[in-house]
C-alpha cells in the first residue's frame, strides 16, 4: 500500500517535491515524510523497545497539527525545507518500513496500523492535489504524467433517483476501518427527496457561466458573493478558455466530464440557478446504501495500477462506466455542515485530535474522487473542507424535494 | 413599538450615534435610519401613489445588504456619515412614521408591516450591542445609562432537565410572526439527552480561566485555537480584572450572573473542559417547548419599560426570577450550524434576501438576551453568528447524552 | 491666534468633529484638544505651581506621538472618541486659554509659547485637510463652507527663473521662530538651473492624463508604479469627471488653478513626462530667497480673516495675484529627502521628538498652501510627507538643468 | 567571471536552488537564469542574426523588473518554478556562454558586455544572501559551506579619521565601468567631520542590546520604532543567543567581528545611543578617496578563489588585515537617501530602467561586503536598500561633527 505513495511521487524531481504553493497545500516531500513520521511516532517509538528515531529533529519538521506532540514547524514554512532532500526522505521511508515489519503481525497494534494506512491514503490524494496546484503556478504549465490514454467521457442521461423518506441508518456500520467521525452509527429522519443519477458536467457549468452565473449576486450565499468579488472568480479553478489544467498539463476540456475544482459557494450558486438544491450528507448516504459501490471506479490499487491509470489522472476525469458516479469521479459537496454525529466521542489519545477538532465552519463532501485510493471509498466516509476551498477534485450532484 | 428605538438612542449625542467601531457593528444613527428606510422602501414607495422619498440619496446610504436594491455604501464606511445629523435622522423617522399611519389599517400590507417591526426589533438589540462596543473603545469607558438599580443575581442550583428522545416537532408552528428560516415546521429525531436548567455563570468561567482553559490547545477546535492565538484571547470580551464593561461603564462583575460575550469557540472549549457538550438547536427547542416562555424576563416592552430597565442593561445581566433562564439573559450557542430546514424556501422578492443567504459558516443561538425586545422571543427563533463573534450578549448552557 | 482654530471648526457639528477617515488623518475634535494638551502639558503643568489638569485622563487621549509622555491612544482609535463632546473640548480650550494668560508675559517661556502657537498653526492646516478627507467619504458630498465667492484663476504665462549656481545660504537665518529642522543655517553648493515661475495647472495635468500618463510604467518610480497599480490611481485625489471635491462640496474644476492633491509619485511622473524634473529643496529655497514672500497670498490672519476667506477654501484654489505662487497655493514637492541639515541637533527634552524622528522615507515640500496660516509661511519651512500621501494641498513646480 | 556563479551554486541541490524565502529574495536558480537571460535578451537576441532563444517561454520566467520587456512572473511566484530544473538552467548557461563567445571581441558591444558582467556580479552577491536567508528558515539550520578555516577577527583600536571640510569631488571619475547612478561626477560641499577607522563590532552591539537599546523609543526613528514593535526585533537578523547563522550553519559569534545584518533603523538607533551619527555618502566617499582600496579584502576573484574563501563566507566575517575596513567586510549604511546626483540622466533604452526608478524611500550604503565580487568594489559604488531591510551583509561606521 505504502509503495503507491512512492509511485505517485516518482515523476517528481527534488525541487518539485519541495515547493508549497499555498498554506492549504503541502510539499510532496512533506507528505512522504509526514506519513512516515506517523508510523515512527505512534508505533515504533511507543511500541518497540530501544527504537531510535531515524533523525530526532525530523519529528519537529514532519508533525502536522498534533498540538499534543510539541511545537510544529509553522505550516506555511513547509516549502522552505530543501533539506532533507527527496532521496533522504525516501531513505527514511525505507528505514521505517523495515522497522515496521515485525509489528505488522501484532494483532493489538493492528488498529493503529490500519489507521496509519488510512492516513497514508488520505495523503496520497493530497499529494496529488497539492502538486497539481503547485505545478499550476508555473507559467510553463508542466506535466507530471503523460496523457496517452484519454478516453472521452460518455454522455449519460441524468435520471432522478427517488427516496421515499423515513428513518435511515447512517454512519459506519461494518467491522472495517472507519474514522471516528463516521460514527456512531445512528438513525436519521429523512423527508421524501430525489437525487440526480449523474454529476453536473462541464457542459452544464459552461451554461451557468454563459448565463452570467458569476455576475448575479442573488444566486449566491452572502459569503460566497464576497469571495467571488474579492478573488474575481469567473470559472472553476484550473479553467482557461476551453482548456483545463491537469496532471498532464493544459488539456482540452471534455464537456461531458463532471465539473471539478469548484467551491461550496459555486456548487450552491449553481444549484440555486438550476432551481434545485444540494443534497444533505444523510440523503446522499441513504441513496448510496441502496447502490453498489462501483469498484471499477476506484482509481488506484497498487503501484502497478497507478502506472496504468496515470493517464487518467493526467486527463480530465472521465465518466465511470455506468453506475451512478457516486465514487471515483469527484467529491460531492453536500449542504451538511461537518458536525459530530449524536453521541460522538473523539478517540482517546493523540490520534483523537484527528477529526473532531475540525468541526466548525466546514461542509461535508461524500463519495470519492479519481485521486482517492481504491480501498479508501465507502458510503460513510465524510470528507470536509471550507466552503471556499476548491483545489481538491470537488464537484456536485443536484437534489430536490418531492 | 418604534418609539423604543428612539428611547434607546436618547442618551446618545450626535457623535455617539455616528461612530462605528468595527465592520460587524453599525452606528446608532444608521440603525435609526436603516429601519426607517425599510418602511419607506418596501411599503411607502411601493404602495403609496405619489410618495416622495424623504431624501432620494438616503436610500443608498441606509440600505444594508439587499443586493437587489442597488449599490450600497461600503459597510465599513458607515462610520463616516456625520451628515445627516442625529436630529435629521430623527426627523426622517417622524416623517415616515406619519406617512405610515394610513397603511397600518391595510390588512394586505400587515405581513410586511409586521416584518418591518420585527426587523426594527432586531436592530434595537444591535443598536445596544453596537454602541456598547463603540463606547468600549474609548479609554474613558463612558456610561450610557445609569446603574442605580443593580440587584445581585440570585445563586441558583443547576439541575439537569432530561429528555427521553424520540421525534420532536421543530420550527415555527403558530399564526404569529416568524422569519422564513424558522420554518417549515418539521419533525426531528432526537436521542435521549439532558440539558442544564441554568446558564454557565461568571464564577464557573473564572474557574475555567484559572484552570488554564485558554492555554490548553487540546480543549479547542482547531479554528478556535488559531483565533485564541491570533487575538491573544484570555477572557470573555469586556472583562478586565474583576470588572466588566457595561452600558453603565466599568462595573464589578457579579460571579452569579451568566457569563456573556463569549464566542462559539470559547463556549465549545468550556463544554469540553467541563466534560459536557453544547446542545443542538433541536434539543434546545424541544426542551423549551416543554417550558413556559417566562414573560417576566423579556427586557423591553415600551419606552417607559425601557426607562425602567435601563439600569438592568447598564448593570451586569441578572438572573431571571426563577425559571430556566431560557429567554432574556443571553443568547445560547448551540452546536448546530445555521442551515435550511427541510423544504425551506426563501421568501419571494427582495425580503427573500433576508435570511437564506447567510447559511454558511455560522452557528445557531437560541433564547433571547437582556437586550432583546420582549415580543421578539420565541422558541423557534434562530439567531446566528460566526463562531468568532462575541459582541452580542452570548453565553452557553451545557448538555449531555443520557 | 488660537481663536482661528475655533473659527475653522465652527461649521462642524459634534459628529463631523469626531470622525476619522484614515490613520493619517485625525478628527477635528482631536486637533482642538491636542493643541490644547500641548499648552497644558509643556507649559501649565510644568511651570504653574499647583495647576490641576482639566481632566487627567485626557492627557492619554490627546497625546499624539510623544513617546516619552506615556502610552498613547492607538492612532486609528481617535475616531472612536465620541466623548468628550465637541462642546466639552471647547470648554477645555477656554479653560487652558484662561490659565495661560499669566504666562504670556513670561519672557523665559516665550519660546515654548511660540512653539505652541506654531504647533497650533500646523494643526489648523491639518484640521482643514483632515475634515475635507472625512467629508469626502460621505456619498452625499457635504459642504463645510459656502462658496459664494469663487473667482476664476487668472491664466499666467509660465517663465523660467534662472539661477547661476554657486554657494547658497540655506536654512533659517533670522530671529523669528523656526522649527529645529530648519537649521542650522548652512551653505549649499548649487549647479546652474531654472525653475518655472508658475505651478503646474489642472489643465496641464489633464493633458498628462489624456496622454496615458497613469498607464505608462516607464514614467514612474518603481514604488510609484506599484502604488498606482495597487490603488488603481487614475487622477489626483478628489477629482471626479470635470469636478473636484472641496470644502464647499463638489465643484467644477478650474483648469487654470494649480493642480493639488497629488502624491510625490505623481509629481515625479509628471515631471518625467514633461521632460523636466522636480527642484531640490535647496534650489527652491535659493529662488525663494530672491523673491518677496507675497503676504497677500497668506490664507488666514484672524478669525475675521477666515470668515472672509472661507469661500476661498471652499472653492478650488485660485491663482495668487501676480508673484510666483511660491506661497499660499499649494505645497510643492521637491526631490529632496527629508534629512538632517549638517550639524543638526534635535531640541532637548520632549519637544525634541518633534521633527528629527521623522527623518526617513519622506520628501520635503516647500512653500505653503491655501490652508496654511499666514504667519506660518517662510522660505526655510520644510514640510514633509511620504511619497504616496496626497490628502494635503500638494502640487508641483518644474525645474530643469541649464 | 561567470563561472564563479556556478561555483557559488555548486553546494546547492535542485531543491535548495528553487526555494524562495521572501519577496525580497530570489531562488538561486533564478539568479543563475536571470543573469543569463540578460545576455540573451540584450546581446544575443539584438545583435546576432538568426539567434534562437534557448526557450522562448523562459524570457517571461526570468525577466526581473524591466517593465518595458513584457509581463513578468509575479515576484513572489519565483519560488514555484520547480521546472526547469537546476541542471536545465546550467545547460542554459552553457548554451548562452557559448553563443556569447564571438561577441566578446566586438568593441561596440563591450559596454553592454561589461554591464552584463557587473549585473552578474551583483547577482552573485544576492545569490549568497538570498540562499542564506532561505536556509535560515529551515529549523535544521543546514550548512552550505564547510567552516574549516575560521580565523578569529583581530581586535583593532578604533581611530577617528578627520576631514577638514571643503569641496570634494564625488562620483565616478575613471574610465572603468560604473552604473549610471554613480555619475555624473560632481562637486559636494562638506563641513569638517571625522569618521571612525573601524566598523562597529558584535561586541559593541551586544552592549547596545544589554543597555536596552531595543526598548528605548527615544533612540529610534519613528518608522524604526514602529518596525521594532511590529516585528518584535531584539537583535540583528541571524543572532541566536551567542550564535549567528552563517553559510556554514549556526556558529559561535566572534565579538571582534563587525556586526552585520542590521537595518538602517538599527544603525541609526545605535549611532544615537553612542552619541554619534552615521556619515553621509559624500563624507564616506571623501574619506575613501584618500585611502587605498585594500585589494586583499576583496572576497572573490575566481572560482578557485571562491573555493578558497568558502570558509570565510561560511564563518562569521573576519576583520580585514589592517586597513580601514572600507571594503570587503560589510556594506555600511549612510544617512544619505538614494537620490539622483546633479544632472543625472538615466541611460537610454531598457537598461535605463536599471537604477533611476528606485530613487525613493531607500538609503545609500557604501563599501562592499565579504560577499561582494572583488572587481565590484569602488569608492563611487552606491548600493541602496530600504531602511528596514537587513538580509544583506549590512553594518555601520560612526561619524561625528568636528
Amino acid at each position: 500500500m505504502r509503495s503507491l505513495t512512492e509511485a505517485l511521487a516518482a515523476p517528481l524531481g527534488d525541487a518539485d517535491a519541495t515547493i508549497q504553493s499555498m498554506e492549504d497545500a503541502s510539499p510532496a516531500k512533506w507528505h512522504l515524510a509526514h506519513t512516515t513520521w506517523f508510523f515512527e511516532t505512534f508505533l515504533l517509538s511507543e511500541h518497540v523497545d530501544g527504537y531510535e528515531p531515524f533523525d530526532p529533529d525530523w519529528a519537529f519538521l514532519f508533525n502536522s497539527y498534533y498540538e499534543s506532540h510539541g511545537e510544529r514547524n509553522a505550516r506555511f514554512n513547509r516549502g522552505m525545507i530543501s533539506r532533507p532532500s527527496l532521496d533522504e526522505v525516501l531513505a527514511y521511508r525505507a528505514h521505517v518500513n523495515a522497522a515496521m515489519e515485525p509489528l505488522l503481525a501484532d494483532d493489538e497494534l493492528a488498529p493503529l496500523v490500519v489507521l496509519g494506512c488510512a492516513h497514508e491514503q488520505q495523503h496520497q490524494e493530497l499529494l496529488l492535489t497539492d502538486i497539481k496546484h503547485a505545478l499550476f503556478q508555473n507559467p510553463l504549465g508542466p506535466a507530471m504524467f503523460d496523457a496517452a490514454r484519454d478516453p472521452a467521457a460518455k454522455r449519460c442521461e441524468p435520471e432522478w433517483l427517488s427516496y421515499p423518506g423515513g428513518i435511515a441508518k447512517i454512519g459506519h456500520q461494518s467491522d472495517g476501518f472507519a474514522y471516528d467521525c463516521e460514527g456512531p452509527s445512528h438513525r436519521a429522519l429523512l423527508e421524501p427527496f430525489a437525487m440526480r443519477s449523474t454529476l453536473v458536467t462541464n457542459r452544464e457549468w459552461a451554461e451557468f457561466v454563459a448565463d452570467g452565473g458569476y455576475d448575479d449576486a442573488l444566486l449566491w450565499l452572502s459569503d460566497g458573493w464576497a469571495w467571488v468579488q474579492e478573488n474575481d472568480v469567473q470559472a472553476p479553478l484550473y479553467w482557461r478558455d476551453g482548456e483545463q489544467f491537469t496532471h498532464a498539463g493544459w488539456r482540452a476540456r471534455d464537456p461531458d466530464a463532471p465539473v471539478t475544482h469548484i467551491s461550496y459557494f459555486e456548487a450552491d450558486a449553481f444549484a440555486t440557478w438550476a432551481g434545485r438544491r444540494l443534497p444533505t450528507e444523510f440523503e446522499w448516504e441513504a441513496i448510496a446504501r441502496g447502490q453498489d459501490c462501483p469498484e471499477c471506479d476506484a482509481a488506484f490499487d497498487s503501484a502497478a495500477g497507478n502506472q496504468l491509470d496515470a493517464g487518467r489522472i493526467g486527463a480530465t476525469p472521465v465518466m465511470p462506466r455506468g453506475g451512478t458516479e457516486l465514487f471515483g469521479d469527484c467529491w460531492q459537496w453536500t449542504r451538511s455542515a461537518y458536525l459530530p454525529f449524536p453521541r460522538f466521542r473523539p478517540a482517546e489519545g493523540a490520534v483523537g485530535e484527528y477529526n473532531g477538532k475540525f468541526m466548525s465552519g466546514q461542509f461535508v463532501l461524500k463519495g470519492a474522487s479519481c485521486a482517492t485510493a481504491r480501498g479508501h471509498s465507502r458510503a460513510s466516509y465524510r470528507n470536509f473542507f471550507y466552503p471556499h476551498q476548491r483545489w481538491q477534485f470537488t464537484g456536485l450532484r443536484l437534489a430536490k424535494d418531492i
